[in-house]
């Protein structure tokens, strides 16, 4: 059999693979929400799941606040070294936003063990503390959004906004409710689907609205 | 609106995941081969995504011997960083495994620009000079399993064993195509889905059967 390789670049594969989901997203007869569209149609790119096209909840006004507190330079905080490496570091920098994720420090492992909470809430204890305004990119571990959402309630801790989509079968359509009860501005994936690579892949969609469509070269 | 959250720590979790998947393949009528089942159930528990449970493509006995290859400690290299972070550190280092991924080293930008490749196809040549046996997993990155196959072909380099999931809608599909015709064991998903995640997800049930199956304590 012989096998068809196209020569393309990268920046060609990317243009015509959005230009793909876009068709699709056409043959479905599915219109999307003009502000969302960059954020779900990343979400297919990175998995080619078109799921994603009925299962993403935005709350009111979601994408021009998270595009602002991006430009701000509003740090994230991930659930695992998995979506912190799947954010672009150069979009980052450019913007001024680090990228926290606290899962292999020392003190994690210790707190967890003694308030008999899992690493990954012990983490968003350790966010809570940092003096400063921040965004929760939220896709693996359903725990760390039930602590966000108890701190939110205990009036400890407010996130700025909550990407919250965890993947899962046990507590994860749960601790997305949950999320979405607040007034808290997020982005959830209704349903058991999510991922680190999903958490990552709406991150870029935000970046790259401001560090591409506004020419900020990076 | 009250949200019952179940109290249940993470190895109960992980098992009432597993029984969860379980119990919706029987229902889905779906049988799967009992070597296979662990790497399939994993990249379902991964992504939530039956899909997954029919797209696998396994070459011959390649389960037996991607556990032999592990066992022997056999390094493996990714495509992204995101894969790496994804392979557990800890099972991997019980069984001596070290994770290589080259995108950010200094010479990769460099040799990519003057060989007018990609990043992903430098780093397969930059595996190719490692004088080891090596496990690929691949979630990325189509160029990666393209520049694999040449070298298989102009007989410079043969794998040991290829994890072949990279996602997308340009390439991808022929170039996981490329492999299957190749007699270098392999693990696909066929069509456009994978991600670093399934890829991260293959290794650590591969490793997983090893570690825990067999006693090994992480």
């Amino acid at each position: 059999m012989k096998i068809l390789i196209e020569k393309v670049t990268p920046t060609e594969i990317e243009k015509r693979s959005m230009d793909i989901i876009s068709n699709e997203l056409k043959k479905l007869n599915i219109t999307l929400d003009k502000e969302q569209l960059p954020v779900i149609k990343r979400v297919i790119h990175t998995s080619a799941d078109f799921d994603y096209a009925n299962n993403m909840y935005f709350s009111d006004n979601v994408i021009p606040k998270a595009i602002e507190l991006l430009k701000n330079g509003t740090c994230i905080v991930t659930d695992t070294k998995m979506a912190q490496s799947g954010i672009n570091k150069k979009a980052a920098k450019k913007l001024g936003i680090k990228i926290y994720n606290f899962m292999s420090d020392n003190d994690i492992a210790d707190y967890a063990a003694k308030n008999n909470t899992t690493r990954s809430a012990a983490c968003m204890d350790k966010a809570a503390t940092l003096k400063e305004p921040l965004i929760f990119a939220i896709g693996n571990a359903p725990t760390a959004l039930i602590r966000l959402y108890e701190l939110y309630k205990d009036k400890i801790f407010k996130p700025e906004l909550i990407i919250g989509v965890p993947v899962g079968f046990v507590n994860v359509i749960q601790a997305k409710e949950l999320i979405m009860q607040t007034d808290i501005p997020c982005i959830i994936a209704n349903g058991r689907k999510g991922g680190s690579n999903i958490a990552a892949a709406i991150c870029n969609a935000l970046m790259y609205e401001i560090v591409f469509k506004k020419n900020v070269e990076i």
